[in-house]
This record gives C-alpha cells, sequence and structure tokens, in this order.
C-alpha cells in the first residue's frame, strides 16, 4: 500500500544531509511504504552527484541515500509497532549501527534510482534490513544495514 | 612523510562528488601519504553535512569520505606499484566494489574529522583496505573496503 505522505515528511526533527525535509543543500529523498515490511524510493541525482567518471552516480551517494531509507524505515516500523502514527508521542529513533554495501554495477548520473528496503530482523535493540539500488532495472548495489535504536534526545 | 600535494590533486580527470578537486558541490577531501601503504585526510565537514539530530555528522556523508579516501588511496598505490607518478602514462583507476562500515560513535558536526587509510592487501584485480574516522581523537567509525580495479576508461 503507497501513503501519500512520504515517511521523511511525517518524522519530527529530522535535519539529515540524506533526507531531511528542510536540510538546504540536502538529498530529499523520499522513502514510502510497499508491503509489509518493505519500502520503497526513487531518487533522482543532482550533475554534481557523480564519481570519478561524470557518468556514474557517486558511490558516497549511494550509500548516503541507502543509509536514509533504511534508516527511515526502522524509524517508522517503530511507531508502527508501538501502535502510534509517525511522530506522535514519545519520539523513536535509529542510528546507522552498521552499514554494508556491495558494488554491483555503475549507475548512471542521469536517470533516477529505485531503492528496495524490506526489515528482516526485529528487537528492541535493532532493526536489520536488506537493501536493494537499481537503475535502469539492473541492480547496482546490495545492502545490509543494522539500525540501532537510540533515545529520542540522541 | 606528507607529500605537499594532495593525491586527488595529482589524479587526472576526477569529476567525484566527495573529491573531484572540480566538482562544484563536492567534498573536496583531500588524502596524504602517512606511511608505507598508509595515508591520512582531514575533512571538515559543512553545517548542512549533519545527520538527523542536527549537531551529528551525517553517516552517508562519512560513508562518501571513507569511500573517496580509500578508493584514492588505492590508485595513488597502483601508480606506486607501477613504478609511476599519479598521473604519468596509463590511467590506473579504481571503483569501490565494497564498503562495510561500523559506526560506533557519533561525530560532530562542528570539527574536523580524521581518517587514516592502510592498505591490508594487495592483488592485480583489486586492493583492501582498513579505514579508521575519528573526531576528537574518539574513534567513531571503521570500515573494510574493496577497491576493484577498473580500466581507465570506465
Amino acid at each position: 500500500m503507497t501513503q501519500e505522505i512520504a515517511i521523511q515528511d511525517q518524522i519530527p526533527g529530522n535535519h539529515c544531509f540524506g533526507c531531511g525535509p528542510d536540510n538546504k543543500h540536502g538529498l530529499h529523498i523520499k522513502s514510502y511504504w510497499s508491503g509489509q515490511g518493505q519500502t520503497r524510493c526513487e531518487f533522482r541525482p543532482s550533475d554534481f552527484h557523480n564519481a570519478g567518471p561524470a557518468k556514474y552516480l557517486n558511490g558516497g551517494i549511494i550509500a548516503t541515500v541507502i543509509d536514509c531509507h533504511t534508516i527511515c524505515t526502522a524509524i517508522a516500523d517503530g511507531y508502527l509497532q508501538a501502535g502510534r502514527n509517525i511522530g506522535a508521542g514519545e519520539k523513536v529513533w535509529y542510528a546507522t549501527g552498521k552499514l554494508d554495501i556491495k558494488y554491483l554495477a555503475p549507475a548512471a548520473i542521469d536517470i533516477p534510482v529505485f531503492l528496495e528496503a524490506k526489515i528482516v530482523e526485529r528487537s528492541p535493540k535493532k532493526t536489520v534490513l536488506q537493501c536493494s539500488l537499481r537503475s535502469d532495472g539492473r541492480l547496482c548495489a546490495e545492502a545490509d544495514v543494522v539500525a540501532v535504536r537510540v533515545p529520542g534526545d540522541w
């Protein structure tokens, strides 16, 4: 089920370079639920987000969008598991504990990339996710991410 | 031995967001040899490079500077192993194959971070590196990186 409002637009107090709605030079990625424990994101790079070769998307930007997409998925899921809407009641917050990325193929700079994340493990202290990133239908990166629960005032 | 000219300022045709000298909105990191097979880098974040909390450095930016610092180390080492100065003769080029990062502690947004990389394995096809990132003397992230040799026209 697609929700109309992106997860990032419901998370309070998020200044993040990758996904904070108000970050003045940020990437502003938007993530949406696509199924139970699964989310999707489309990101269109700017021309200066390139790798060494100008035609490819930068590996650090790929890491950034994977990081944000998965951590925001963990946050949204944290609210869901607590039976609350995102942003309602006590703040749910996660930080990145581990980010393991395999780069399988280059992604072009001039077309969007598509990310899919799924939650594979969940405990009170952490959420484990897998994430794929595709460009033009080709799998370009796969990641395993550990999102660590931190206090709301982290 | 510290060289006066950064590795990135000697690599030809590098448009990278993280380390390309001419990227208009890039991070412009600079890496220098600090010992045999070892390099160092100091990076001062901009105020918008923050994580969800405005006081911390973004995890994706941390991944980006680790990626660039280690890949540029692999490129510089490739030239060294070939007995050539960086940029001389046939182009030496590496792409990121794997980037595994453990985030151990948050890094403050308003002070520089310091990276140290070392080459731990080297073959014709790939170079394996370890990298640490410190802020205010504290170890904030550790990474294992596989740099894959790609053709000069990659």
